[in-house]
């Protein structure tokens, strides 16, 4: 008699789900894989839904395919993977004592019973609700899946010059935001808290964000809460009413986050996590020894501060099929977190994020310090160097990143990278500064950003530079008060654009040294210039010289996020 | 009597002593520094002379500004950093036991004698001349210095259509090399070695970049080496002849490599290393405890190996100058050496290496697999995505990364800066693959290319993924060997381009599963296609099927640097 096979059933057939079939298949060619999926389509790139309504891709299909351009459809999976794909089946309930699942299939309403000797949840996350009135208007839009995307794709191309509304300034809100731009439609973003992308940008960097979203005519209302959305008697969406405002619309997309499936695994008894995800442990099995969980319905440990968070994100999915496959074929393999990593292009500007932000870093309750450096991406004399401006949060103890915040229209994604590889090693800022990263001037400064950065961070740490950010330096101004600004630009500089404050005093820094004299050595001294590099220079020399309450401002005027006067 | 003030004279005005100054003045406002350049120009970016070559610079000067735009010249030392700087000074002797220089200027002739507490000697290095005839030839150049690059812009000015020939196929000639094409010039390189940047990339690796010269109709000649630069009677180069043949020439550049200046430092006594560079220890200090040294005249210590390797680079003298400044005012820091990291751009590709290569890991005696991993840089939906071929060296025992090798049209460089990182920290390969990069379509697919290599090298480390190498299968061609080489690709794909030999036999991964029957168990079987990610499924499908002698063939048909049938 030959060997019992291996029974493995896995719910859901997205992104974690096939990616787990799949490796199973290859370690262990004998399994009986079987991946139940509650929609017609499966394994598809999720993230790739606003590109889609954008034009940027143009058939959905595309977001299908393997690399070689063949759709992953059941057919697919049966003749390459030899996996078996039961689509438009919804499960209903899993039987742990009995190690089964009942299901049914949404067309012809047929009950289907498996047994499996392992169980995969890979059920992933639902778009948010909000309890509003008119939620369920015509034009009222989600997008999270191939299905929400197509309903929206064909309502944009008749919207021209008409009015969109998009209900939460985060990731997603963000990401779509440009493709209805670019469909021609007059776009306003909803957002209740006091900046766009909260959960992943402090304001200062939000900011800048904010700025581009505006450049582009896009209306953004912060502080604001939807509390209506209106119809006509069509049942066609017409306005959405918040607190302070109404605004005209004709199509809504609501897109206020997401969270985990986790109907079937509560009802199975199956334990779920404090931020209301499935609760898994390293090797990715839930408290059921048998029922592995990965993808949009799992919690991760965040890797800086060692907590639980809910953070889907399809990388990570992927990551996890990978892992729970693995273990489920008796290759012991770990799966230790996440850094909460998120990036995404707002028109010509680049953000990313990685790690805690000031704020999360403060309510972990470290002691920090923060960098703010912008300048060029590449050799400055380089025709295509690109501002990027970086945000450090470090640890004072242990030297070690905390996370970091970086945008601009240069190359933002390699040096969130560099930051992402060094925190996850526990990396020294001096560690950092001296990596020996790739330098020619169509890729970098011969003192790359982050190497800059970390040198700025070095000096803050060792008390050598001696910074006030923008925030705090506002405060002091709406206090009224009494400090010298002390720019050390050039004239010229100082013509086009500066900081509008009475406090400011201009004094270049090739005189400062020989002009000392006319500084009130009992006043505090706020240095600045472009990026404060100069700025730095000025401290030190006003330092040098024997004034003692000086401090640079964090990024100069470039990271300046208040009004500025220009020419 | 006030306390005695340091002095503290550094010996070269380009990267390292500028930026050592500069440092030391920031945390020494009191020190009395002296910057003494034999040249008239300093603290300029060498790195940027190739691109003041194509135009891509426009003045030189830009090459000499900080990134507010203002030049670094004597004044700008004096007035902004409070720095003496004596330009067109040569230092002619140490006296190590009166503590004091002797040096000439070389317009007026003056001598001049300055003593030191500490010196600092960031001397560079200079171009190899090569010992054969015709070298002083008008229109024979090296490019190490601004005068050398603005003699050669003068001359190309006047060179459209006309013959250049670069000697030396390393970092600078490639560089170069476009720029001369951009001014209509047709361009030779000639190398001594089997392959271009030979000391930089494997040889599967160099190939890529190989091709993207010839395509700019660069002609490269290897395997041959320089006899004679022939000249006419008014001085005048006219061609390079060789051991092979002889190349017209109205331009010729010499690239062969750069040698650290030690002549002061060899007469002073000072060690020098195996290298022939400076020897310096952590503290970038020489075997005399006053005397610190750095940039382009010392060597590093191979962050891998943990062997003294002379690796010139300006990111490098830049950091340099921070370690020796912070070690002079007393502020212990200690630079712990280097990749051999290298990045360049040679017309649409991209090509960037760090640590051991192939060869070299194999010289120093590791056990190691190598991963090729050709795929698009960005989601392969997304219509900007361009392939790029990771080349990883892994390290059996620790499962650590000793180097990798990056071409192609796409984002090489991000990728390059995670190994660094990694490799900077000791990460594990099993740690690396489960990085939370930062995904979004237009940046990365969703498995980070680099992430996706580190699990390929998981496969082969674990025994699941068996591969080979296309150097290897070619050897087996060459020896006539009997094997199977199974293309998984479809029909189509066939059509397009193939692998041109008798042992192809083409099944599409889809019907392999039902065409097991066709297949020679007793055989070898090697199985591709595009990028050998259905080749690896393949070859999984076949173990899985009992056959016992199968491989992939790394990096599938892209990969492959051999001759291919295209349609």
């Amino acid at each position: 008699m030959s060997e019992k096979k291996l029974k493995v059933v896995i719910v859901g057939g997205v992104a974690c789900g096939p990616k787990t079939a799949s490796r199973i298949k290859r370690l262990l060619p004998d399994a009986e894989v079987t991946i139940i999926e509650k929609g017609e389509l499966l394994s598809y790139a999720g993230c790739g839904l606003p590109f889609y309504l954008s034009g940027e891709v143009h058939d959905y299909k595309e977001l299908m395919c393997t690399p070689a351009g063949v759709v992953r459809d059941t057919h697919f999976f049966k003749m390459v993977k030899d996996v078996t794909v039961l689509n438009q089946t919804l499960v209903e309930s899993i039987d742990r004592n009995k190690k089964a699942i009942k299901a049914v299939n949404t067309l012809s309403g047929k009950a289907i019973d498996i047994e499996y000797d392992k169980l995969v949840l890979t059920v992933g996350g639902t778009p948010f609700i909000p309890p509003i009135k008119g939620i369920d208007l015509k034009g009222v839009n989600f997008l999270s899946t191939i299905d929400d995307a197509r309903k929206i794709h064909d309502e944009e191309k008749n919207l021209k010059g008409k009015n969109a509304v998009i209900i939460g300034g985060g990731l997603i809100g963000i990401e779509v935001c440009e493709s209805f731009v670019k469909q021609g439609m007059n776009v306003t973003i909803i957002e209740k808290l006091d900046r766009v992308l909260p959960a992943l940008l402090d304001p200062e960097m939000a900011y800048h964000v904010h700025n581009e979203l505006q450049a582009n005519n896009v209306t953004v209302l912060l502080n604001d809460a939807v509390v209506e959305i209106k119809g006509d008697d069509q049942g066609n969406v017409k306005s959405v009413k918040t607190n302070k405002t109404e605004v005209p619309s004709d199509l809504v997309l609501i897109a206020i986050g997401t969270k985990p499936n986790i109907t079937l695994a509560k009802q199975a008894g199956i334990t779920i996590g404090t931020t209301g995800a499935i609760a898994v442990n390293e090797f990715l099995c839930t408290s059921d020894p048998d029922i592995y969980a990965g993808g949009d319905c799992v919690e991760n440990i965040h890797l800086v501060s060692g907590k639980p968070i809910y953070a889907p994100m399809g990388s990570t999915a992927n990551k996890h099929g990978r892992v729970i496959a693995n273990n489920i074929c008796g290759k012991e393999s770990m799966f230790k977190g996440v850094l909460g990593t998120a990036i995404c292009k707002v028109f010509t500007m680049n953000v990313a994020r990685t790690g805690l932000s000031e704020q999360q870093a403060r309510d972990e309750g470290y002691d920090f310090i923060t960098v703010l450096n912008p300048s060029p991406d590449k050799a400055h004399f380089y025709p295509d160097a690109k501002l990027i401006i970086i945000k450090l949060i470090v640890d004072k103890k242990s030297r070690t990143l905390l996370g970091a915040q970086i945008v601009g229209p240069g190359d933002v994604a390699k040096r969130i990278e560099v930051v992402i590889t060094s925190i996850t090693n526990g990396a020294m800022i001096d560690n950092i500064a001296n990596y020996d990263l790739a330098y020619a001037p169509p890729f970098s400064p011969a003192m790359d950003n982050i190497i800059h950065a970390a040198n700025i961070a070095q000096n803050k740490l060792d008390g050598i530079g001696k910074s006030i950010s923008p925030v705090e330096v506002k405060k002091k101004m709406d206090n009224n008060e009494d400090f010298i600004l002390l720019d050390v630009r050039s004239p010229q500089e100082y013509e086009e654009i500066r900081i509008d404050d009475t406090r400011v005093k201009l004094i270049p820094l090739g005189k400062l040294r020989e002009s000392l004299h006319q500084l009130d050595k009992s006043k505090e001294i706020i240095t600045f210039c472009k990026i404060s590099l100069r700025g730095y220079e000025a401290q030190r020399i006003l330092a040098g010289a024997g004034f003692r309450n000086v401090k640079f401002l964090d990024g100069g005027i470039v990271c300046w996020p208040y009004k500025k006067l220009v020419k």
